[in-house]
């Protein structure tokens, strides 16, 4: 039993070195989940209106914004904006709808918008942990560790950013460390720095050394990952690496972050309305810094224990927050950011999968665009977790498969298969099932569907600890792509040269 | 933080106790998801008629059942009955859009069909597990525990019927010790007996004891949960208590249990036309027997492992699956029954609920009635977990507030919360979020949102191990409700005599 245990790892870790040949991206064929109904969509448009309106929006410390919606016609009052109804809408018209970024790897180009599906890890974790050396700081080597394993699996197209923070790299150079892990490592789009307004050069200088300046005027090759100082609140590390971004024509993920109670309302109505002005803000300002600046709507809203003030995720609520603003988003015309498998569990155990689910099917169902978090997250963002990337990026898989839809024609139907077995005997060897059995299902490797015998016999381990062998197993088979030996030279000459520029800085 | 842990599951443990004050049944305030566009919906119904007619399906050693269809007309031959395109269809039309099930405490009936939905736990698993004694043959005492358990969750509304077997009675008196239990530990509704045309009788008079006869000809009390021999058979078995159930005007749930590959074709359009096709004849059947007969559309498709042969759970194959059939019960103007917390392994672990979250969603989002097998499945229904039942009854907590939906009005904006918050600051205080805090979100309380630091200390435990405590609470806190002792005597009455009629049997 250990041999077929052996045998399906290594089948599985197989599965996923065929990265190469999956899609780039998933094109969804299953309609859009559709929760609220006109009249409520309306309710929570005006309602976003009214905010911006009658209580006002801020942009802290940035004059250079201020001026812009000054220029625009927005009222201006110190470091206050209010906005006419419709004024921020209007705005936002320029936005793209979609629009491609292009990888390394041109068979990596990501569509986004559309019905378009994009996957990716996740972002911002101090701290890593995995079953063998528990949770502990993240550095360099886990951040490498993770881009590789993104760049292995087949059903994850998108680096993400800062999937974990390298903490033993200091705080004002470990952007040009990850960056350049993301060029050297994988051959897949990513995020670059927003912690300042530098680093945003410096992810900018760093993405033109292997695209191209000239490329990069006209074309997507970075993104800049925006969260809003909720509520109404936009601060000026986030506005300033935004405008660095769009001004470069390059691309913007804007999310506010909530948690309901705290930084919105606690009531879900609220929570989405606000965030929907907030966004129509930050995205006004990608397009008044460049009209035409790609631009992702994002959400990240959830709700806390409202007796402890502990975030939740993958609740009920969340949920049906996700679902109002993909409708919202779509009636802004613009690609959709939300969801990932998200969760407050320590551990990848029944709590971290239930969550982590909850959170991620109806991101799927509402129709989001692009989902990063998607991979590895827990402890409510604080860690991300070995065994846990192995069993997310798995299940975005199953939900690669899910998306394709039913086919109903013939040869789906089957008649012949019946012609063939008649009434009462099973199909197992008949002509159809035979021309179908390697590819009508998808095939979860880390999911033990074997016998309790079997099970017992093969060490009676749970999916946490086969998920452990499973990522060191494709850690050890992995290589990189390939890449221009001068263009490598240049990266790191740059980065070298910046290194050396400033004094370590631990804040 | 012991101390808090305790409080915590205390406060959870008399939630649950509230039971009495819950919702017998959930109304769905959401839309369904539609999958399929009419052109499928079309091509599935009528490959469905082409089974029926080209292929035919058989009743098998029951004469009874093979008088009744030839009278209606469908040509019968030896055991083989083929029907005209549309003839089940029509054979299916008297059976009852929406019905009422009574449970012995009037406060707890259902109420079948539209947009009610209905969970029950797990059915049918000769092996009980838990983290301290491990994988055993289920007793009397386990089945026991279940119907306790399942009475105290305010989020299980029917006992589903055989939860476990009771593998310490013999197996042709066990059914009385099961009904009892029903009746006794219990006030909701259940399903009978199956196994054998005396075994459902017995079931019926016990619960004419409780209900009378003349209430039951007029009214719902107890079900049969009647499975189909597929591919296109039915055993008398099956057809014999499907028969006793609906000639007592009581009802019927039909699945078809299908594993895709075996007893289908692998793909899914195909199975799902199957099911649809054996789904119509058991209706018939039960419209035959007496018109009017409640019965439940139901479905229990999945997936299984092309390889190795074994059944797998929460597949994207078999969500799809799910959406299908939901439309297709929708058409056909029945309840629909359908998915459940499904799963292959054996532990509660991430696999577990991973896979049991993803079999659940889409019967949610496709409008199920009823779900039972929602609480306690592991390792493809062979066995039941005592943790796993308690994890899987918190999620349908969740998802009952989901189904309620979003409201988008003037109180859940939250208007007063801006004017008294402004910009910038939390909304813990304000006058909004303390109207709401206590009923704004849903509490799970098995789920620890704790910080890191707080959950060592509280022990490092996983969800498993929460549930763990939490299972043994509730059966500590449990009372009986009441029932009249002369009821029970004659209950208890009956059962003695029956037993004293027969031997013990094995098999």
């Amino acid at each position: 039993m250990a041999s077929a245990s052996t045998r399906r790892r290594a089948r599985a870790a197989k599965s996923a070195l065929e990265a190469g040949t999956a899609a780039a991206f998933l094109r969804r064929r299953i309609p859009r989940y559709e929760l609220l109904d006109e009249e409520a969509l309306l309710a929570l448009e005006s309602h976003a209106d009214w905010l911006l309106a009658e209580i006002g929006i801020e942009i802290r410390e940035d004059p250079v914004a201020l001026e812009l919606f000054r220029e625009a016609g927005v009222s201006v009052d110190g470091e206050l904006l209010q906005f006419e109804p419709g004024q921020a809408r209007a705005l936002c018209a320029s936005a793209p709808r979609s629009f491609t970024m292009h990888a390394r790897n041109p068979a990596k180009h990501l569509e986004f918008g559309g019905d378009n599906l994009i996957f990716g890890p996740a972002y911002g974790s101090p701290f890593v942990t995995d079953l063998e050396r528990g949770r502990r700081y993240a550095t360099l080597e886990d951040f490498q560790n993770f881009v590789k394993l993104t760049y292995l699996c087949p059903w994850l197209h998108h680096q993400s950013g800062t999937i974990c923070e390298p903490t033993d790299i200091a705080v004002n150079k470990r952007h040009l460390d990850m960056v350049y892990a993301h060029l050297r490592y994988s051959d897949q789009p990513f995020m670059g720095s927003v912690t300042a307004p530098e680093r945003a050069q410096d992810s900018l200088a760093l993405a033109r050394i292997v695209f191209g300046d000239e490329f990069m005027r006209e074309h997507l090759v970075i993104q800049g990952n925006i969260n809003v100082n909720s509520p109404l609140v936009y601060d000026n590390t986030m506005t300033a690496a935004l405008r660095s971004y769009a001004a470069a024509n390059q691309g913007n993920v804007i999310s506010p972050f909530i948690l309901g109670g705290a930084m919105s309302p606690v009531t879900q109505a609220a929570a989405v309305a606000q965030a929907h002005a907030e966004l129509m803000v930050g995205i006004a300002l990608t397009q008044l810094v460049r009209p035409g600046a790609p631009v992702v709507y994002g959400s990240f809203l959830t709700t806390m224990d409202l007796r402890s003030g502990a975030p939740t995720f993958g609740t009920p609520e969340s949920t049906l927050a996700t679902f109002a603003f993909a409708q919202l988003a779509r009636r802004m015309d613009l690609p959709f950011r939300c969801g990932g498998h998200l969760t407050s569990s320590k551990v990848a155990d029944a709590q971290a999968l239930q969550e982590s689910n909850n959170a991620m099917y109806p991101a799927i169902m509402a129709g989001a665009n692009f989902i990063f978090q998607a991979a590895g997250w827990l402890e409510g963002g604080l860690t991300i977790g070995y065994e846990k990337f192995v069993i997310d990026a798995e299940q975005c898989g199953a939900l690669a498969r899910l998306v394709k839809g039913l086919d109903v024609d013939a040869e789906q139907l089957a008649a012949d298969a019946y012609r063939e077995a008649g009434v009462g005997s099973n199909f197992l060897g008949v002509a159809h099932t035979m021309r179908h059995y390697r590819s009508a299902n998808f095939e979860a490797g880390l999911s033990d569907s074997r016998s309790y015998e079997q099970w017992i016999e093969a060490g009676s381990l749970d999916m946490q600890q086969r998920a452990h062998a499973r990522w060191h197993e494709l850690l050890a088979a992995y290589e990189p792509p390939p890449i221009d030996t001068a263009i490598d030279e240049a990266l790191l000459d740059y980065i070298a040269r910046r290194k050396a520029s400033m004094d370590d800085a631990w804040y």
